[in-house]
């Protein structure tokens, strides 16, 4: 490789058919790894000289010129070539035109099995810690808008069908929670990735006495891998941050599907400012929620995303089969949906114009209380099924009339029950809610004490 | 319901059409959660009569009433009616034949929306210990079988080609890592399913002064929901389940696919025995590997009854939406595929009859000391590149000459480089094992280690 | 086996293992088939005596035992046996105890690799027809309420948003037309369905000298399979049927949705009847959308279930592997989803009560025309592009003034374009409709002509 | 925006916020539809000209300025903004900057919701085609193979044991059927993508006097859709080509896992030319089928794509939705796997070096000719089923001995029937291919005929 000049050539690719190696070749993507892939090969380096497997001299020459490449690669001044295949030989071909035969140590007691699973690794960890940042970021979102509307008042849903007044700050939260369980898998996941392969070689281990655990130190690895066979073969990191990464985005689907709804003249209880609606090209009038939409949609790409990755491992033979290198896009492509979804919703929230007066007039609306009713009987001693009955034809009686429960009078409410009273009729909306007082209930007093719940909980949570 | 003896009637469903009752019914499959839903009503009767929302006879009748149902469906006396639905109006109705109007104040504050949710909680949380305990004695299995077999040798394999050495018992604790990351995967998922939901209501919270935390302890819950809308629309906790199942399955598969290729006549590492392979209806010699193919198989189906989940819930408008009544058939699948496979394959691995003789020779065919080769030469001073690329071209040269690399003189191995030193001839398969000799390598005394260490986790590991 | 009458054997299973024959055993699920397994095997009896196989009288006593099974079967008299594995062992071994030793003719010339294929491609076809059938009917349903509401006016959405009016029966024409489609794909389907594997013998053909033709002929196949180890290997009329059904109900979602959405009261275009809307255990004044709920839930184990069998073929060597067996469960549950739910909601259109004044009065609502403004000064020269800006200023002019485009007079449009005329006032909501007079739009005329050939196309349409 | 030199801005995206933008924006990937873009434009343009709804000089202008773009971009000289969302916009932009004010004109009587549709029709289409191309190629390398190799025998298997000898050519076989399966699909669904869309507007249809017929002629369209809710609504033809291309994956899955397989050690079947293997970066001797494990690998991520369109469609209410943006990714992925997939297959399977001696060899070992020796006995009249016993034991006998089936004396054949006669030991590896003389079967003669009969269909099929 080194003596000719004029063509550059894989140690692992000579003479491969033109349309095979493009067909194998992964530089076109894997080079968004060069960060990881570089600090794994500065530490490597850096504990074999150590440990006396190659000379300290070279050592220093292997890092100083690792160095210079990774700000070639910023730069955007780094010649890749889709001959030398993959990252890992891209930098070290360039490393050897820069600093000579030292480079050719580099390589020594690793595989590129084992720097793949790093450089894997290393990538889902700081994912993992992306989004849980940026699910945090739009956790603060939900919890300024929650404070910023605390009095408003909306319809609780059932089955779409308006089922009891609750607070909108308590519709809110309910995300937060969905959230933070989302930042909680993260996390779980991050543990679980947080183990440096580096070592395992090609499957078996290494003949060198190398010192893993300094290499994990260096690198920010809590522990090293216990099985060499397992370290090369594994991808369950991917997995598993595929599935958080679906379950999250499932989470922000169901608030997108919300705001659409929402903002929809049915509705009609938040409207999107301009910066957040875009125009037809057709219809003058329309303000679509479209970030919403594809925040919606998006998910089903992620969804894809954790099936490829599952279907791609089913029934492989250990240890690394190359059907491995097919972990990469989709996790790109997954880390790509789900950060932006987060940062565009969290962007998009606090501008949300809401609609409380209409939000509380409908909340009123549709015999939302007839379930307040039903409770007023039962807690005169009227067993609640029976109780339920009662109100289920009061509401059939109202309805036939076209009035709602508050157009009701005492005499009518007697019809199905002796047991009403005057104070039947003072049921309403505000009552409804602040009755609801339980721990996770949505009277004002409970939901004030989550929203501070929510803020210390993010103040103390990583 | 109570006065029309001759007609059991829903609450609910009242007046349904016929298909339509039919098409939403669940009982044919919700009935599995009987123990849950019982346990659940009892706590929730014992908790009403303790805060003295209902008097304390009615709730001592609902709770022996609840208990003589328990056993009658134990028994299979109890009459399941699809006109009541689900499991809960059955159960209800039934109670109500038995003690009468008592049972009517049995579904105070409370809704079937926090009540199946506490149900299922119930049940993922049983199912996440029955995995774990099943996962634990396919652990077992693996340690046995390594133990039994510490001597073996077969050839690693990347790629399914013939890669390096490797202990038989290094390759099997591969699973047992792998495993170990299952069951501690399925310990998250129960840790954030462990969460009472029951007093959320219809969406709300309750209006009557419930004690969550008595509920919660009767139930054996660490904690109560925070949110009571999140508390009955959320289904992560079965979401997590399917894709720490499904990633258990993918494990499962690859175990199965190295029985399947071991047992085939090509590698003939292993043969089934009688009791573990079945015959053809055609071809009289068969012998063929059915469980694992079918563990294989299964995969599938897991992986799909992820993909359910997922998609059911994608884009759902809170709260609660009777589109969540799909979370059940799949999870019960998936609870009934998980299990048994995990309880097979424990039970298969230890008749396997293992030829170690053969995986032995089989180890040291093929060139497998080649990087033992290159690594003597780095060792020497070259650099590992050049090395490599020297051991190629020697590798090629014995196979031109249809000899394997022990069967090449010094003289011969010198025309690759001057190196090249009597030792070389030394290299074996045993000596490619030992010196693998790091935190995770295949060396013996490493396994050894690694063995009685994934003993002393069993021991200390829920 | 005929000998020992206190046990009954499998000649496949013998001495398997109690774990791994339950594990195994699929007649659990595969008894299903039982009438294409028996249909298969009479037709294959007859070939076999016609072509001098086995003698004419073996023969007979196969068909006739064999309609006895059957008889017993649809009794429920049939004693089926775990450890006969399959509905083709636990036949046979009945034959057995009924004809003797003739039995045992009956499986020259097969295998249950050809055999069950050739069951499940009877069971896919039947599968197929029935759901063209089921499709047929909810057509008729659509068109039946389009032209019960062919006045009807409605709002049509774009991103939920209000876009422009449309007939009703214009919308629900989009939803026949998407169920065309369905009925078109279930047709290739079962072509490529329809095509006898039985003669393919394990997989490499059969020494018999068979008349393949004739048994083809017998059970209404149109052609034998051309390659016997694709013939057993192959189940892509699976995939294409689940794939098919997955299209369908994702269909069938959409057209879910829409009534969930509808018989909101936010947007309250229909109302359920009681026969279709159930109530709550807590809340009495419910009014659910229940079936729809289900129907768009359901949809996610079809997708489930079409991913499942994907996965389990992904990466199988040829020819027969035991991983084929789970195609089935799958595969039922599609049919049992796919099915009543196309007669549910078959059922449920027809008693959907529309409320064409509100949904008429909210067609013209919120801007609906601004489109029909933009064309209308289009089409006194102005480029659209400009003509589209004019009418978005025109339309925030309204919106600032608190009132619709109706609301405003001749001297406000032309303060965005001297274009405007006194003509300008008459757009309305019908004539919006009725100008979209091109194929395929909105125009009643273009709606009428499209209802009438769809009442011909499912006329000539199988 | 067009006296605002400065500064593009798209009409439906002014004001969005910076993020908003970067999310909703689709130029980065729908780019790629700028062919079909410009066709649809172009042909949309002189029907309005041809309708008298825009003047016959603008017409040209916009015709030939849209030409100048189509090379503009193919010259890579477009200039293109993020800030004018997608292609629409971006072409009209540019055209507005090239021909002025006409270019306002050319977006009469059309949406983006026709024209997104119109432009994925077309790319569909000619996806359909040049999958089926490539299919034959591929068909057609199995044949070439197939014929180089046509007396070659393998041993068949099933359970990956081995069954039945065949000949290598009729194993080959099985996936020209399965390929010309895919091939029917795909013109399936090219023929319901052939519809033109355009004409069906925003939603509503177009209140202009379109001819639509002749926009559908000038794009090579065979038919007018029929609904226009529908025509903007539907990406059916995305989800049957993501299935198809889906089931076409797993065939080459099948066949790559062979390739792997028969590459092994242990199989020994093929030999990787240099061309298609390649090596380690640590394991000087490995020679890794990458290319087969990549074909296999990358099934998951067509899965995933087809499983991100169903997700993405599921439950959403019509017409259009900007959800269905993400229908294009996930399509231009499948195809940009798929074709490589199927030409890089095809280029290597000509180069494989079959090893026919070796595999003839295996095909006799493991007594694959039991299932001959029990016909030989059904032949004498034994019933098969009690002939596969005695053969079983046969089998057993041998294998106790330790010797194959050709080993065996008379003598000791006799022990198992006495209807063994001399002619038993005749029995071998041809006898058993010769005598599979059915249609489909594996003797010479047919699979002579069957490869006679592939080369006709693909010379008569499309």
């Amino acid at each position: 490789m080194p003596e000719q000049k004029d063509r550059i050539e894989s140690p692992t690719a000579r003479g491969l058919d033109a349309g095979a190696l493009k067909y194998t070749a992964s530089i076109a993507y894997d080079r968004r790894l060069y960060r990881q892939d570089i600090a794994g090969s500065i530490a490597h380096a850096r504990m074999l000289a150590k440990q006396g497997i190659i000379p300290g001299d070279d050592a220093q020459s292997i890092v100083s010129g690792l160095e210079d490449i990774r700000d070639e690669i910023e730069r955007g001044d780094f010649p890749f070539h889709e001959e030398l295949e993959d990252i890992h030989l891209n930098i070290e071909a360039r490393l050897q035109e820069k600093i000579g035969e030292a480079a050719g140590r580099l390589h020594t007691a690793r595989s590129r099995n084992d720097q793949i699973a790093t450089d894997m690794r290393l990538f889902v960890i700081e994912a993992c810690d992306t989004a849980v940042s940026a699910i945090r970021d739009l956790q603060i979102a939900l919890l300024d808008v929650a404070e910023e509307n605390r009095n408003a008042i909306m319809p609780g849903y059932t089955h779409l069908q308006r089922a009891q007044p609750v607070l909108f700050a308590h519709h809110l939260l309910a995300y937060f929670e969905m959230l933070d369980r989302d930042a909680g898998r993260f996390g779980d996941c991050r543990s679980r990735a947080d183990e440096l392969p580096l070592g395992a070689g090609a499957l078996a281990g290494s003949p060198y006495p190398l010192d893993r655990e300094f290499v994990a130190n260096e690198l920010g690895f809590s522990r090293v891998s216990r099985n060499s066979i397992d370290a090369v073969g594994d991808r369950d990191f991917v997995v598993e941050f595929q599935a958080t990464a679906a379950t999250a985005m499932m989470h922000l689907s169901r608030l997108a599907e919300e705001i659409v709804l929402w903002s929809s003249d049915e509705f009609g209880f938040v409207r999107l400012p301009d910066a957040f609606a875009t125009g037809s090209s057709i219809m003058p009038q329309k303000r679509n929620p479209d970030v919403a939409e594809l925040a919606r949609g998006r998910t089903g790409r992620v969804y894809g995303n954790l099936l490829a990755i599952l279907t791609m491992l089913k029934g492989l033979p250990l240890a690394y089969n190359r059907d491995l290198q097919e972990d990469k896009q989709p996790l790109f492509d997954t880390v790509d949906t789900l950060l932006p979804t987060l940062q565009t919703l969290a962007a998009l929230l606090p501008t949300l114009e809401v609609d409380s007066d209409r939000m509380e007039a409908v909340a009123g609306g549709s015999y939302t209380l007839a379930t307040d009713v039903a409770d007023y009987l039962a807690r005169k001693g009227v067993p609640f099924r029976e109780a339920h009955q009662a109100v289920a034809q009061l509401v059939r009686y109202a309805e036939d009339k076209g009035k709602l429960l508050s157009g009701l009078s005492l005499v009518e409410y007697r019809r199905f029950s002796a047991l009403f009273d005057d104070d039947v009729l003072a049921l309403d909306v505000r009552s409804s809610i602040a009755v609801r007082d339980v721990p996770g209930g949505t009277a004002p007093s409970r939901v004030a004490e989550a929203l501070k719940l929510a803020r210390e909980r993010l103040r103390e949570e990583p």
